[in-house]
């Protein structure tokens, strides 16, 4: 098997690679939304992310990925307290995944051969403490959609079904793909995502050869173009943990506070999700850039990808809810 | 595990506090209804209820935590005549709940591995003597709302269904938050539920920051913060108790018995669960406040809880239900 | 569990009281459905019923309640003839009640365990002698309505399915109770009800705070309560049996006769179900009455009741079904 | 159980008597569907039917009640070859009947004891010989009915389903009655029945005294009105088993057999069922009749039933399908 | 069982007797498809066919009637070389035939008893070498016509379900009817057809007296009815098994094949399957009529059949599609 | 069974054959979708492709067809070493197909058997190393489509689903027939596809003649007729051989890329997918003529198949969209 395509190594889409770094900085951001055509590469860089996370620590055959024996789940039966070194879990929800898979069910080969009633852990499981993605969020049936960000918000998976009680914990980024063309996602969906940004196929000719060249270059030969680019992937890793590190000892003037308010209630959004989504990617882009306290810069850097789809329509402006935003940063926030 | 947010520390909001205290007091007032858009802070106040409430005694082992081992019911083989104290359960539907889980259904292990037919309690067995709550009643199906609402009100869960003929007590309060813009409740249901309440985001910049800073430091240094407002929470249940033990003092002049007739009357409601639920939950208010007999400030002071829900719409009065029911307690109970 | 609420502490809503009565006097005059409004009683009344009717002899052990051991069905294997007394039954069809649970089904787990084909009798067996409560028959799937009211006018259970082929005596009086606002029933249910009466809450403050106050004293001091109506309970089902007992030699004078098919043709009913009904209505009023024959008074007592739900819509007459049941009385029955 | 009610009793209603008694002569005349709103006492005719119809000779045991041992389907291994009398099977098909019960399925119970497939015959195969009766055909799924015509008309019932390939003979009258307020039958089911008849409630007083009186002259003392009206049911049987015996040598004028062809052209009736049973039927006629040859006057007075629900709608003739052939019988066959 | 009615005994409805004759002959000219209303003989022509054809040499056990042991399909296990003569199989598709007993599937007894995964064939199975025939071709769900077009064209039964892969021959010709009124099929259904004819009730009285007066001798006189029609059915035999032998030898000569696709492209067919079908047609009617070459004459003969079914609408043509072809015939053929 | 049309035999239809083998050469380009109308030879050119392409070398019992024995995967528990030699697999979809015999389930027998949970290789796995072939795209179920593709571009296949957790290499290219009658493909589904051709029926007599010739004697003299093609087959396999051995030195000048780049902005085309595809499937012809190095020549006759079914639909251009790549390239790549 091929090696991802690495992170580093895509021309452009500067705000996507943006949010994404800031979900690895502090994963309670909550997750990423990409819209786009299909062939702009959304898959490709959820991928490319894979390779760019940092290893975690984890007990040895805990089916949630705990980071202390303790934390494993009752109905596991976990009884090794080894610690082991493991890539961030990056699970893919594949197309026509049925409800059980996702949130775990009655294990089957148990009840008929021995009669007992065992929980099998499904993509949740696997998914807590890494990233869970959706390609296509248009074409998941919307009860599973639901479900995904019920989870994602209360970092627990609470099963209810066939004979079965149980709950794990089942924290992750959920980053989705979603095709505009393929109809629209409700607003209370919406609402639930952390980030959201748009990627288009570049228009200029020089910048689309630069894709194929790579690509080409990635395709015919892989290793030196992985040796390449692989460098300049661990350096951004080595920023994000260090992003990590600094965030607690971060500052957050009272002003910032402020900021985050007027600017919601000037864009007119309900909800509080707006403004502590704000405040907490604008601390992740602060440490991401060294500083010791947020500020209105950092505010400003991440406002657009923090509110645009959180907004109302507006009948009587026409303008975009990117546009809507970014006008509205430039008064509030001068 | 965190703990859940204080129920003292949630900002504002105070009718939807209030709703929740009563019930509280007085379970008989039926279900608690709390409209309010996504983000307004719905689930954090069912959760943050959860803390608040005092313990029960019930008999160990027991599905339905009866306070005596006579009422266990005879399906579950109880033996013990133990008594333990535990929290008032609050049962939460989890999204995609379904119909076997809510009522209970025959045991498949049991089943399959003894060849006996015996019945697995389910949530609403939980639920007895404590909250049952759900989020977004829009989103689950009618039939399981009906059913709901149903057992609430007779307080026995009746289950007839793959050859199991079973009841138990299942008396409980039900909390659900509702969406308006995810579509309307029918009149018949809304009906059923005691109290209705709604809730909004706050629209001034003092009172969002207050809001955010609360959470933040709950997020940043929990202890500290549960520890602050933990005190509070213990000063309200104190008053909560109080108020249960005084009630069945609480004396009922018959002018609040004619006021409740009268008002109910000026408002056109059919059905009499108007005016009873309007008197229990005066009643409920008038405990709380530590008066000996029920009067009409306590009337007014739950009447838009009690009633705003159960009108019909009135195609020539534009205001919305509760201005009506305000300006109706305002003439009838001047 | 409390008792009922008792059928004479029920304040007003005599037409529904007459109705049941009479049924309780001839099971053979058809169920009774009875329209209104949600809160306004129906279910406490069909509750309060059951308290009030006598109590049956059966064969111990049999699943139909026979009356002698020879009508016991064969399937079930009774084999004692020892008689025991107990309440009429009054069976409650619970929300979401599935077909196998009403019709009797395969019994599962003696497939399973011992491989015979075992009918388990449903809730159309245990109402046998009795009487069927069907809360809100809008909400009840019509393919089960139709087989209901099948079963009650045959009185007998026929089951074809899962490889069973039973049958067994079913033979029970229907109640059900219709919220005009959910939706209508088709015309050839209606036809099949025997009865039909509406309610509605009182619009006079006296009687609203009756009711209230009636409620209160129930459910603050029950056993009091309890004592005090249930005399005149008691001094009812005298009467009711008394009824019983004169029905067979009650005159039956061919005026009458004539009066009923006159009256029928004067409203345009189609078939013969309306005027058999009306007769025995008035049969079953005259021998409650303690008359020797039945008269036009006692026609004129059920006539509404018996007819005013077989009416055809006309579109050149707005009064509603009930006045014009009562012009034509009055011009038929002067 | 109480005998059903005499076929000689049933006041007037002569044509759908007739109609019945014409099946009874002769089987092949097809089913016959009986129109009317309910309460004109459709099911209480077919049920009378049942005690007229004579008895029949079959093999003991044999499933299909087969006249001769080696008639009885292989797979029902019945051995024995004794000869037992029974009433002519009169198979009642409840509402909410299961494919698998009219057809016949595996039979599970020996499938899951034994690992045997064996073949559980159904109502078809319980109706060999005799009628089946459906009580508003409307109701029932439109694939049942074209089984049941397909059946009916075939005279054997072909199962491919569960692994089984079973046929056996399943030639029985199907006797269907329809309300047409209830929706219409598609022409190409109405075309498959043999006979159609209209039932109308009567419209004069006496009559319907005359029916009440019965009605009640049977509930009340049921051995005497038994006897006095089965006296007449027995001569009218033996009517029948004379005219049976002789249909065979009954003659058929080349002329007749023209008048039916020209009766059809002129009506416009496609295919050639119209006429097929209007002979007949008019055979049956003449045979009741103790005729030695079938003429004019037996076409006449079967026409109207053989033909009426085969006619195409006019639109430009407004008079109903019953007066347009009464109209073409007049003028073709003066 | 009486035997069916005679093929030759017929009256009229000549081209479908043609048609059916040269899928006897050429059994790769593809399915017959008869347009008429019901009542106008299509059963009775199709079970009168299946006496016509004459019998087959199949390997004795062989699930598809193979003609050679090595042709028996590995799952069947045949291991008798003996070959046993058969009458041509005739399978007719029930109503309400599930798709399982059409294709086969697994054998549910084998995988229960022995927990092998075996294959039951299915009506396809049967059909290999012979007729498969379904009346009314509109009442059969869409999926499981496709799925007999689909093997009926190729040839082979291909079984991709329940962990089954299995592949067996069906060759066989399809014999489908159809009524216009019961709505129309696809085009893309009817082009796969190999031929269609259109069948009426004839309109003079002679000839339906004729009909009546034969279908009277076969009830009343079956067997000397079957002697006097038999001899001619034998004949017609010979002739097809005559044709059958002679057609390989048959010339076609290069302006035939000119013909064709002139004729073709006249009309504005798309595909090919129109002249293939064409083609073959005209050549069975040449061997048919004991021609040594194929010519213009068979062309005219077939054409109407071979391609009135495949044509495209002509808004602009109100003449129905059998008029167009002879049109066309008449100025391309002449 | 007669052997497959041979692919040189094909008269006409030279871009459906170009686009075939360039696949052959190249299976990264992507499949290949055919349009066009019933009748058109679209499956006999499929089944003639297959036996066209090379022979390849795989490990001995392998489900997936592995090149290595290091290759197959874990779940096979594969031990032989052995290669040996088979034809390029070509999977052919049945209809009716169900999603887990397209993807793989549970092993059911050995489930039942021996209570384990085995993987059961489905259709994906047949097809690795291979084609898969859907006939009539638009009769498939969208969600299979779906996966079809979504597999066919990661080249991999994930079963989530009855407890298993699978993955194995799924390399296959897609070949599809459309008929645009049939309803359309929705535009997500289009630009999966790598490219697309069209195919009509011949117009002229002469071609047709040839077609009608060469079926025919195809048909009637099989053995001489395939030796004459086969020749012209292993040709064809060998210039495709050369081909893909000369693929990967071929040179690939950057002024391709900016005409790539150019000609797809021209267009309009979204996504990147137009111009990767464009760039292989020149390269790939640019082999199969032998030249050294990819150029204009090879872009222009490809350029049709690859971006046609990737245009949005423009409003104000009726011309078709093969007519305006063919324009834009004129222009662009003059």
């Amino acid at each position: 098997m091929k090696k991802p395509f690495p992170f580093s190594a895509i021309v452009g889409q500067e705000q996507m690679k943006q949010a994404m770094v800031l979900t690895a900085i502090d994963p309670g951001i909550g997750g990423v939304l990409v819209f786009g055509a299909r062939g702009t590469g959304k898959s490709t860089a959820v991928r490319a992310l894979a390779a760019l996370l940092p290893l975690i620590k984890a007990v040895e055959g805990c089916p949630v990925n705990s980071a202390r024996p303790e934390d494993c789940p009752e109905w596991a039966h976990v009884s090794s307290t080894t610690m082991i070194e493991r890539p961030t879990p990056v699970v893919d929800l594949p197309l026509g995944v049925t409800e059980d898979r996702v949130v775990g069910a009655l294990d089957i080969q148990r009840a008929l051969t021995r009669g007992e009633k065992a929980f099998e852990p499904g993509l949740l499981a696997r998914a807590n403490r890494g990233y869970l993605y959706i390609d296509e969020v248009n074409l998941l049936e919307d009860h599973i959609v639901d479900l995904l960000l019920d989870v994602a918000q209360s970092g627990e998976n609470v099963v209810e079904r066939e004979g079965l009680s149980i709950r794990h914990a089942a924290r992750f980024v959920l980053v989705g793909s979603g095709n505009p063309e393929e109809g629209e996602l409700r607003p209370q969906l919406l609402d639930r995502f952390g980030l959201s940004v748009e990627v288009r196929s570049p228009r200029d000719v020089e910048t689309r050869v630069e894709v194929i060249t790579r690509r080409d270059a990635y395709d015919a030969d892989h290793d030196a173009f992985m040796e390449k680019w692989g460098a300049e992937d661990m350096q951004l890793r080595g920023r994000i943990l260090g992003a990590r590190a600094a965030l607690p000892q971060l500052k957050t003037p009272n002003t910032v506070l402020h900021d985050c308010a007027a600017l919601c209630i000037a864009l007119g959004s309900d909800g509080l999700r707006g403004e502590l989504t704000l405040l907490r990617a604008a601390r992740a882009q602060a440490a991401f850039e060294g500083a010791e306290a947020v500020g209105r810069s950092h505010l400003r850097s991440v406002a657009t990808m923090a509110l645009s789809h959180r907004l109302r329509r507006d009948p009587l402006d026409e303008a975009g809810s990117v546009s809507r935003v970014e006008r509205c940063v430039a008064e509030v926030l001068p």
